[in-house]
């Protein structure tokens, strides 16, 4: 099956979702629908106005456009018309985007998987993984070593920092913790650290660090050290979007402790948030060529269908 | 819903298995199968000729029984009565059995879910998942630690050996060169080092060790460690069947690297492979009570089934 797969949206994960599916056989690029006239892109760009007049042409449409307004008042919209993928991200909204979606798509036979890339995604899937295997299991989610956009936002906007970054990284020993089936009574605020690289003047270092460490909410709970750099070091290591983490569970059985365990450590956060959203488009694409609709989190996805091989060849050569 | 299970075999699994289920409150033991007529155990115990006579009083029954021969010789005459879950782990021989049982299975309206458990079964669903995320994925499974019957074995065999055991332990350098996406040329030989702990008299251990490390195919390719302990210290840590292991995929993304890592520790492996095999039974009850039958890998399996809560309860709660 070649599946004939449509962008909206050309920012970060857009153009991420692009360079996958120029990568991998099974996929090919219709269009990108943008708002803007041209896109610094070679691929065809439709205005988004006009994406329904190209239904019959895509099997999946990537939703690839911003979860705090976008999502909400688009997402519903492109599921009358296509088969969506989407990475919507507000945790405590997934139940009201999955009804709004399976509503749309399946009044118009169209398959709609929301929530897909990380975290909501794989986080998610294995977060239920871990839970179901014990009968009392303890579980935890570390986030990082990660760049957090909103807190590098918060130290650029200290007086005299010229340039800065905030990293959150999880505490070796809640890690620790967790894996051993202690993780019951770890905070987010005391398993996590955060390290903040700044570009200052010497004169102002003594300062800017007290007011990043004393920062109300965002970083006064927190263990955080502030390291001051040279522009070029901050220039050579301070320029990706690298993020991660750990979903750990841990059981007790019969007296003796389990440890489940799934990581990521990613270089490029949106170009894996890409990655696994494509997965879910060849699996979205495959339900619907399977007679299904309607709208479907990841946790009801059977992994077969992520995958370019059968499921026959998959036990054939020994994955299963 | 409350499900009733059936365990057929009472080995270290089957035992396992009705300790779980004694544990979780969506289960309910209905009785043990078994060839031996009576067993150390307060459920009831039914002779494993007789079973099919119960078939109306049992939602899913666990087989609990050897993969060698057991397995191929009687599963499909239980799934012809039964919804069942099983371990079989013969990786090369799995398109077989879920051929068998997919008939049988299927001619009599019931489920069949085969190798479940963690390898097969955690393991499999992490690699088909890694390798679905990027157009050209580097994948490893490393296996440990973990006690190995058969080296353990091996090593008893040698003369003056009282008591000896050997762990299975993936070398760190190479988990280090997967994660960082260099696991390519990885071989299983040169990933993993095995260790071994003998008790035997001082005057036998130099002629021990160099009868071990260079024991053909057994030890000879691999890094081995002979350590000898007292019987004490034996007792007191050798006594327990660890294991566990790492999945790691990574793929290049626009030269990003990204690592997705699967692991378990796993103080009892069979209590850990009783755990997913139980998840996988309360998986199979409901795709049955949905109305399906047929044979299902685990992959085909979607993730919220194993859960005991619901998919609602799930989005609402914040774990999607």
């Amino acid at each position: 099956m070649n599946i004939k797969a449509g962008i909206v949206g050309y920012g970060n994960l857009g153009q991420a979702v692009e360079y996958l599916i120029g990568k991998l056989d099974d996929f090919e690029l219709f269009g990108i629908f943008s708002r803007r006239e041209t896109l610094d892109t070679n691929a065809t760009v439709y205005p988004v106005a006009d994406a329904h007049k190209y239904k019959d042409d895509i099997d999946v449409l990537f939703l690839c456009v911003g979860s705090a307004t976008d999502i909400p008042e688009q997402a519903a919209g492109f599921a009358e018309h296509f088969t969506t993928v989407d990475t919507y991200d507000n945790h405590s909204k997934v139940a009201e985007h999955y009804a709004a979606m399976d509503q749309a798509a399946k009044a118009n036979d169209n398959v709609a998987i929301v929530s897909t890339g990380w975290d909501p995604g794989l986080f998610s899937m294995n977060r239920v993984l871990g839970l179901s295997l014990f009968p009392e299991p303890i579980q935890n989610t570390f986030w990082g070593k990660g760049l957090s956009q909103g807190h590098s936002d918060a130290v650029r906007q200290v007086a005299g920092v010229r340039r800065g970054v905030q990293y959150t990284i999880p505490a070796q020993d809640a890690i620790d913790q967790a894996r051993a089936g202690n993780g019951q009574g770890l905070s987010k605020t005391t398993s996590h650290e955060r390290i903040v690289y700044i570009v200052a003047d010497a004169a102002d270092h003594d300062r800017i660090r007290e007011e990043i460490t004393t920062m109300p909410d965002y970083f006064e709970p927190y263990d955080t050290t502030v390291h001051f750099v040279s522009n070029e070091e901050f220039e050579r290591d301070h320029q990706g979007a690298p993020h991660g983490g750990y979903v750990i569970t841990t059981g007790d059985l019969q007296g003796h402790n389990a440890s489940v365990e799934f990581s990521l450590a990613l270089e490029s956060n949106p170009n894996f948030t890409a990655a696994a959203m494509v997965a879910f488009g060849r699996a979205a694409a495959r339900l619907k060529d399977q007679g299904n609709s309607g709208a479907y989190t990841v946790l009801e996805v059977p992994l077969y269908l992520l995958s370019q091989q059968s499921l026959q060849e998959m036990m054939e050569t020994g994955l299963v």
